[in-house]
C-alpha cells in the first residue's frame, strides 16, 4: 500500500489536523479515553484490534502528543494512556461528531445515547459556530484569510 | 486489504459518525467546498489525488447524502457536487478541527489562515462545550447516557 501524502506541515489547519486525528480510529480511541478508559485491555476490548494494532496506535498518539503514558492509578505495574491537554482539547471536535450523527445518522426513534451535563442532567447545547457576539454564523457568514499571528 | 469493520448501525453516534467522514480525505472534501469548490476538476487539484479514486470517493459521499449533483451554476454541461443541508451541518466539526489545529499543530509565530465572520472581520468564537445556560464544560463535567428519542 502506498504510503499516504504526509499532511503534517500543510499550510491549512484542517488538513494538519486530518494528518494527526483523521483516520477514524484516532478519534474512536479519544472517545473512548473520553468516557474514562486509561488501559490497553479497556481500548483493546472497546476497539476490537488486533494488540500490535492498537499498540502501534497509542504509540503514535502518544507521538503526537495527544496521550502520555502515566503509571496505574491503583498502585499496579499497569501503564495508563491519559489524554494530554492537547488531547483533551478535542473534545469540542468529538462532541460536534457526536451531535452531527445524532442529527443526521439516525432514524427518528432509533434510540441512542447523549451528552449531558452532570450537574442538571440536561443535554449539552448544539455545537454552533458563533461570531464574536454570539451570532450564529452559517459557512457564508464567514471566511478563510490568511493572519499574521 | 481486509475490508474495515462496518460501524454504520453502532449505537454510538461517535462511532457512527467516523463510518461516514471518518477517513481523512472525506473532511479534506468537505473542506473544499465549505472554501466554495463544486466542481471535480476543482477537487481534484486541491486534493492532488488520481480521478478514479476522486470519482469513486465523490460517489461514496453522494451515496451518503453528504453531496447532492445538481447543473452546473452558469449553465455549461459540468455537473456540481453541492453540500446537501447534512453535508452543511458539518461546519461546526470542521471549525473545530481547524481552531484545535491553530492552537496545537502551528508553533508560536508560524502563520496560518483563520476563519473570520465576513461583517465584521473578527475571527469566529473557539468552538466550546456548553450546558444549557452557557457555562463551558470539560469532559469531567459531562457524562454520555442512554436517551430515550
Amino acid at each position: 500500500m502506498a504510503k499516504r501524502k504526509s499532511l503534517r506541515s500543510d499550510p491549512c489547519p484542517v488538513a494538519r489536523a486530518l494528518d494527526v486525528v483523521g483516520e477514524r480510529w484516532a478519534l474512536l480511541v479519544v472517545r473512548d479515553a473520553f468516557d474514562g478508559m486509561r488501559r490497553f485491555g479497556e481500548f483493546q476490548k472497546s476497539l476490537g484490534v488486533a494488540r500490535n494494532i492498537l499498540a502501534d496506535r497509542l504509540q503514535g498518539l502518544v507521538e503526537e502528543g495527544i496521550f502520555s503514558i502515566a503509571p496505574a492509578s491503583d498502585g499496579t505495574a499497569y501503564q495508563e494512556y491519559v489524554l494530554t491537554p492537547r488531547g483533551l482539547a478535542l473534545f469540542p471536535v468529538v462532541v460536534g461528531l457526536r451531535q452531527w450523527s445524532e442529527a443526521q445518522l439516525f432514524d427518528t426513534g432509533e434510540a441512542h445515547s447523549t451528552l449531558l451535563e452532570k450537574q442538571s442532567g440536561l443535554p449539552v447545547r448544539p455545537m454552533q459556530v458563533v461570531a464574536h457576539d454570539g451570532t450564529v454564523l452559517q459557512v457564508s457568514d464567514t471566511e478563510v484569510r490568511k493572519v499574521r499571528p
